[in-house]
């Protein structure tokens, strides 16, 4: 049996998020799409697991993800087949022979997210579908300084949409960078996992600290509530990438 | 009367063109949309002239237009309220006050076109509806040699879809770079003025030239030839987009 990990890249404005669900026919979501491909590529049963699934709507430039199979083709040829019958707005960048015992979401070490955001009135034609309009001016050291709170290991409980549970809430954000970039302003998310609408909750709650809703210090207190209700709005979907996963 | 000068950047996929025919009732050009909301914004029949038309499907970056208006709007407002009001594909990154006798087609002394280009299979999920699919590996070289020889001033008369007519078919292009850029191949046109097809025409030859099918020697007996027939096939408009305009 071969183990084979994928890189890809997709643009999840027209799906239901990576992940097929139970009572979910999975048609419209990115794992969907793959597992029919690759089940009809392999005439097997194929299931394919990701690092991590992607909201509805969010983007990813660099997911991985791994599917056992029997097939005897050659890794060129599976993604030759794949970058053939996929549709054009899910990508394969590299297909590789990977040991029995890798696991993309078990073994993924670290993780990093970007949002991107552009202010007010800018246009931002090409990469409309990529980027959040915020209606205000942004103050990108207010942002720094309360992204410099959201560093380290902290119970990310407030900021998440995850319900009470007996799993851990505890992650580690190895750093948060706020940063113009041409006419828009990056916010990059680098960590070993994170919860469920974390990432978009902790950029909207950066967004209106940057337009003076907030001051940075309030993300302390935030975290330490352990309370949605206390941060600030969860960030709409578009703005969101999965730029790169760590093993 | 004030003369304003806009620069602007348009998704040109979903458009008919940049310009507004005769018996076309311009429902679906981009300079209907424009002046649509700029007569609603004045109240004046208001005319817009750009630097030149872009065909059905291509993009601009840096497309300039002005038109004439008795209007006491600020230019920051004209410019925000033209991005409010006009469809997401159209944006005015510049809104500024000129002379009189300034005219964005008439005085436009260079201009630079991009065409661009992936190979194979190579996944573009983001860009894909900006850059056109080469079935073929490129030999950049080569395109380079055959660029080097459309470089000057010349009659492209081979090199359009421009019916035979009394006025000049002679050019001046200042130069042409081919070269690669992550995954793509960019190749830059920067000229005085272009005939009616004629950036895509040198795209497609060039890449005939890049894929093998031709010599790059070849575009000297197609410029002196003055037939369309000579000259290789007219590269799709997606891939094309109108960077800048020289005053």
């Amino acid at each position: 049996m071969r183990n084979i990990r994928l890189l890809m890249e997709y643009d999840g404005t027209r799906y239901d998020g990576w992940q097929r669900l139970g009572k979910n026919s999975g048609k419209n979501t990115i794992q969907g799409k793959l597992e029919d491909v690759l089940s009809r590529m392999t005439g097997e049963a194929v299931e394919i697991s990701a690092s991590g699934r992607t909201d509805a709507g969010v983007h990813a430039r660099g997911q991985v993800a791994n599917f056992h199979t029997e097939t005897a083709m050659s890794c060129m040829d599976i993604q030759n087949y794949l970058n053939h019958y996929l549709p054009e707005d899910i990508g394969i960048l590299e297909v590789k022979d990977v040991q029995e015992r890798f696991h993309s979401r078990l073994n993924a070490r670290g993780k990093m997210y970007r949002y991107r955001v552009v202010e007010g009135e800018t246009p931002c034609v090409f990469d409309r579908k990529y980027v959040c309009r915020w209606p205000k001016p942004l103050d990108v050291q207010a942002m720094n300084a309360g992204a410099a709170l959201l560093v380290g290991r902290h119970d990310f409980l407030a900021f998440s949409s995850v319900k009470k549970t007996k799993k851990s809430t505890v992650r580690e954000l190895y750093s948060v960078d706020v940063y113009r970039h041409g006419r828009e302003i990056f916010m990059d998310f680098y960590g070993n996992g994170f919860l469920y609408h974390m990432v978009r909750i902790m950029a909207g709650t950066l967004l209106e600290i940057g337009s003076g809703e907030r001051r940075p210090e309030e993300i302390k207190t935030i975290l330490e509530s352990g309370d949605r209700q206390m941060a600030g709005v969860m960030a709409p979907a578009l703005g969101l990438c999965l730029m790169e996963v760590e093993y």
